[in-house]
């Protein structure tokens, strides 16, 4: 079997190995045999270098509810800004003091350059707080050095020791505030081990570290420029040298250029770290920061508690979502939308015996499934655990050679479905139609999408259901930021005419239907013209919990507004009938 | 510096550590000291395992173009599907081989259960071909045996070799295809190592491996359990153990789950592994297959030819995004929509620096800078080697608190600008507008919006630039697929009647614009409604290479057709502007 690979003209000379450019030897490594036992500390850095790395940084409000979540889940120190750097992220630190916003048992961090007029700022910014950690850096690398700052060793190392001095003479202007220090040599992974070292060691010497008063030294991988066993191998070496270590939180900052800042973390983490620095689901500069959310979930599916609370990852990632205007990817680790799908047929018969054995078991010993140890093949982690739900998804129509569901509902359709009601109607499509070993025409599953989330045609009435029907609206705006809707309802044989206020039409209408008695939340919405030309209908999808029932809605209509309204009405008939014992099609199944 | 954080209420209780479950022992581990030297033998395995977890797997057509695209980028070996388990992937497979599609060089492999008549319809499958890799496979983990097989090891080993030894006796089917085998015991990562071993080994001497036939024997972390360096361990472990190891080819299958397949791919590879099997940007199952391109361009980074092209990433990037249907991530390793954004002041000055530097050295040394070693901060490759731009983005507004300027065109005027045209139009914004230091508002960002990609305001006809207006469109089609258009256009100062054919609108805007001399290719096409309203209008953007200048382009319409004909005409109005040399915010700078 030759290997008939060949050269390719990527311009390979352009560049060298990590180790032909630095020394990082550490034959007696004890971290390769060492296990995680405990949950390092942690430190989210979402509102800084998350932020930075945002086309549009958040808003004020969009970082008080970033900032909110984190608390919420159990972080105890968060780095909220580079107050010195942007008047925006000074206000936020104002207002997070001002507003006693920051619970006693939580620590803001503010980072700082060390430059005189910056610190000064810096500790402007924290006056008021109980407690913060002022987190100095200055870029250390060759390269740095060379092209950015034009100096040698000793420049650098003065830049870092008039700003540590500096941080200690601030510190009587923030009598009221304990300061904790971080001191972190930038482009730590672009530096001589031996600098960096000798670097820290004398900023230690300024900070003074204490029992109490423990200094963090944090040795970021700025660019993540080896594989993370070298990572490892070079913390395990700073680990071991570094002066004041009992004394010393030694933290980790991973980037994930190469794709490995999840292993560097963990790897780094059993060579000696205490701290790790990351965002939730990786958010920050280029490939970004590493993934607060994969780490901790990682540990928890060992038997450690990650000391955070995962159990409603959805809600931390609409959350996230809405802070960063970022999406989380489709198969981003433990969190994305299509993680605990199965697709194969062998994997969907494995999963199911999975869990028949667990039923069987607990059965057997007369406790519940949840006091057992999880044990279903192709499933590492029970997905309820994360408030998730396993999706067996059959795909209709895999044989034909004509695409799939949301293919065919796309092309013939012009339906462009969002992924998970894409992954909700091949639930649906299984349970109506015989998939078994049969084809499904294109027909039969517009069929099939029409009776479950759309009205039923004006000249098929019995095919009529669903206690809600929309028969008119109105509304009324001064362009003030609420809308006044009036809306007319058949609910049952009634005709209802009701009211509601709200920031905008589907906000008006939930206004509504609480009114009307119907609990429903709106967790994510979109909506698209249909087709071309100016009279074109428009679709609109939203996924609703409607009394703890997580599910889609449909709407379609010549005027969007419409659209989205007939789309709530469509989740809110659907969670009736699931909620009447007709499960068709629901993740709640 | 206490430590608060606190137990959280994850029911750790049901999760083993995974070293309390499996023994990985290796004490005198060799692979952390090992450094990597060359590419491994890849296998690309997105038409199979990739292909097998998208809710709608791909089309035929959909499959040969990915075929086309791995053998392009020089992929030498290709898993191109499971033919005994499905009709499209058999039928793929004949076509493949019937058409002539498979390179001389060019290896597929096909993966089958050991099971009889799954076996014997494989090799109906590959008749024909010159050469095959046939990859048997059965599960082995302890989970499976127990709760899926319900059989004990010998069991499990009667199924490997019964499947083995039928696979011996099918070659006489083939007589002039040359047969390789692969044999994985799936759901490695849940075996215990020393049966891993003993099945691997008595597979081996069914399949009798020699020099010139060996045989893969491949370790898939079927579910990702551990920390990377607990498979790497695993790897060498297996490599000093197997039989007849210098005719065997150690292959590598890591998935995604815990998100270190990168790192698990690259430490079994120093562990002694010869090859490794993925996808591209890491699709597959729940959390995705390995990500051949971060793998592939992490070599590249260290002076290691990938042996495959990555010259033309986007191109990659765009037609796997069209073969799977699945976004790449902007943050997903290289190849991201925000890989090579700088957002942050001190990372754009550094980079500047770097460049700056460089071109000094090139002139001092008389040479160019394509042929120095690559050496700018924050960037750890040159853009440009994977025919990437870098693009500083300066965010307008981001003092302000009100948001960026991707957010106002949003909230101000209901436009929704795509990820790659948010970062364009941050360079139009900073170039038209005074940023440094002081605030824009709304208003100039859309009169630099309206200025740069719309036709100017009737009431200003002052504004007035750009070669090309659209002043009609005619269109006819027989719903037969194609479509007739018949457009007016202003040419300068004349007006022309042109007519195209394509199957759509803006394809048939491109012929007549070919016809009319210019050459214009369409990257990216998104379109919305804009606002609420029967009559709403609608927007559209279109990414275009024009003469070989990629920019956008932008159209608002009450027709979405007319919107997007627009949206092309402003994008092929700013290239000619471009290449007079007035080069306001293009990725062509």
């Amino acid at each position: 079997m030759k290997n008939t690979q060949t050269a390719s003209s990527m311009p390979v000379h352009r560049y060298t190995a990590y180790h032909e450019q630095f020394r990082v030897e550490l034959p007696d490594r004890t971290w390769p045999s060492k296990r995680v036992e405990k949950a390092p500390r942690w430190c989210a850095v979402d509102l800084r270098d998350g932020n930075q790395a945002l086309i549009d940084p958040m808003s004020p409000e969009r970082k008080r509810v970033m900032f909110d979540l984190l608390v919420g889940m159990g972080y105890k120190e968060i780095e909220v800004g580079f107050p010195s750097a942007s008047q925006t992220d000074f206000d936020f630190v104002r207002s997070l003091i001002e507003e006693n916003a920051i619970p006693d048992d939580v620590t803001i961090q503010v980072l700082t350059q060390a430059r005189e007029h910056l610190i000064r700022r810096t500790y402007e910014s924290i006056a008021g707080a109980k407690q913060a950690i002022v987190h100095l850096y200055n870029s250390t690398s060759i390269l740095q050095r060379d092209v950015v700052f034009r100096t040698d060793k000793q420049g650098i190392i003065d830049i870092a020791l008039n700003g540590a001095r500096l941080c200690r003479q601030m510190e009587s202007l923030v009598p009221g505030t304990t300061v904790y220090y971080e001191y972190s040599p930038e482009s730590y992974t672009g530096t001589e081990l031996e600098f960096a070292l000798d670097i820290c060691n004398q900023v230690l010497d300024v900070f003074e570290p204490t029992p109490e008063r423990k200094v963090i030294i944090n040795l970021p991988s700025t660019v993540e420029m080896a594989s993370p066993n070298i990572y490892a191998d070079s913390i395990e070496w700073m680990s071991r040298r570094l002066n004041h270590r009992e004394n010393v939180l030694l933290s980790l900052h991973p980037h994930n250029d190469r794709g490995t800042a999840i292993a560097a973390a963990e790897l780094g983490y059993l060579a000696g770290a205490d701290r790790i620095e990351g965002c939730l689901f990786g958010n920050g500069e280029r490939t970004g920061n590493v993934d607060l959310v994969a780490l901790g979930i990682n540990l928890f599916t060992q038997g450690i508690d990650p000391q955070i609370d995962f159990s409603d990852l959805d809600e931390v990632k609409r959350t996230a979502e809405y802070c960063n205007q970022l999406p989380v990817h489709e198969r981003s680790p433990w969190a994305g939308d299509l993680v605990y799908t199965a697709f194969s047929g062998s994997h969907q018969d494995a999963i199911k015996k999975g869990f028949e054995a667990m039923e069987a078991d607990a059965a057997e010993r007369g406790v519940t499934v949840d006091q057992l140890k999880w044990a279903v093949p192709y499933l590492p982690v029970d997905p309820k655990d994360l408030g998730r739900t396993y999706e067996a998804v059959i795909r209709v129509n895999s044989q034909s050679g004509k695409g799939g569901v949301a293919y065919l509902l796309k092309n013939d359709h012009a339906l462009d479905l969002p992924r998970r009601l894409q992954i909700e109607f091949s639930g649906v499509v299984q349970t109506k139609t015989d998939a078994e070993g049969g084809e499904v025409s294109s027909d039969d599953i517009w069929r099939a999408f029409r009776d479950e989330y759309l009205p039923a045609p004006a000249d098929h009435p019995e095919e009529k259901w669903g206690r809600f029907e929309l028969l008119s609206v109105r509304s009324a705006s001064e362009l003030d930021g609420s809308v006044a809707l009036t809306v007319g309802l058949r609910d049952g044989d009634e005709r209802v005419t009701i009211e509601g206020n709200g920031n905008g039409p589907v906000d008006a209408f939930l206004d509504v239907l609480r009114r009307n008695g119907a609990d429903v939340r709106v967790l994510d919405y979109s909506e698209h013209a249909l087709g071309s030309g100016g009279n074109a209908h428009a679709a609109a999808y939203v996924e609703c919990v409607v009394e703890g029932v997580t599910l889609w809605g449909v709407g379609i209509d010549g005027d969007i507004s419409t659209a989205s309204l007939k789309a709530v009405i469509s989740a809110v008939n659907r969670a009736i009938r699931v909620r009447q014992g007709d499960l068709v099609g629901t993740s709640a199944v």
